[in-house]
């Protein structure tokens, strides 16, 4: 049987604007890590690419610089944004070291390129991030992770409560 | 958002008699187990249902009661085997309960009602059980599962090595 690595762990945590990725984040706080280990724990944000705003092109209809500048700043603030709130969740962690990045790109592709890059131990996702319309087309984003990376992956869904039933 | 429970664990462990569900509970008492907690780790087999024996009934070709009842004991035996392994992974365990349960039926349905009537934490299975040719026929027994239970889902694939490179 292949052996297991024991060796100290890349954590890669997939979060996004959603609940559900932060639940994910905070599941695997509280199950994954051990905070006497020297776990590194890596937050990826996948940043939609820049081709969504000029998606426009070619049809004629062309938004003005200054409409592409101002969309390109709040994709940035936007993943400022998760990255922080992110960071503040791993705040009570005192010996495993907390990174973040911030790729461009569809975000399937993304986060199977980062796994593969940094040679991650383990990915953690939510199930049902990155919206219902944009999954409805492009395929459920864990879904594809789970077929593609080959380190073990885990989904986490949030549970349904009577208070917040989405 | 919603709260994580912190209550004792239920982690559920899909076995069968593939190389990747012992991988699998191999990475998952290395990773998310700890020794020192009151886990309960449930190791489940689903055992292929009784009408896979008895397919032929209709065709006019049918297996005499011997072969039937021989084919039922090796059906028990391998379920036995599995667990014993699986079992005997999960020796150096001190402080962590270790049940286990057969269950017969598709393992796609099994694994999901057994998550939902026990109130599984998370679920731990191999990404690739089940033989390549069921799987091409049902779809993979994990994907159903990622998809359809409730609980967070662990999904384990065993590294390629040059030595075993399957």
């Amino acid at each position: 049987m292949a052996e297991i690595p024991t060796k100290e762990r890349k954590i890669l945590v997939a979060v996004d604007e959603g609940e559900e990725s932060a639940y994910a984040l905070s599941w695997c706080l509280k199950n994954v890590i051990t905070d006497n280990s020297k776990d590194t724990l890596i937050l990826l944000y996948a940043k939609p690419p820049r081709t969504v705003y000029t998606a426009l092109d070619g049809t004629g209809y062309l938004f003005s610089s200054d409409i592409m500048a101002a969309m390109a700043r709040y994709g940035n603030d936007v993943a400022d944004c998760v990255i922080e709130k992110a960071k503040r969740t791993c705040t009570d962690l005192q010996d495993v070291k907390v990174e973040s990045r911030i790729e461009c790109g569809d975000p399937r592709d993304v986060i199977c390129e980062v796994v593969e890059k940094i040679g991650a131990d383990v990915l953690v996702m939510g199930s049902h991030g990155y919206g219902i319309l944009k999954r409805a087309f492009l395929g459920s984003v864990s879904n594809h992770c789970a077929q593609n990376v080959k380190c073990p992956v885990l989904i986490v869904k949030k549970p349904k409560t009577n208070v917040e039933n989405k």
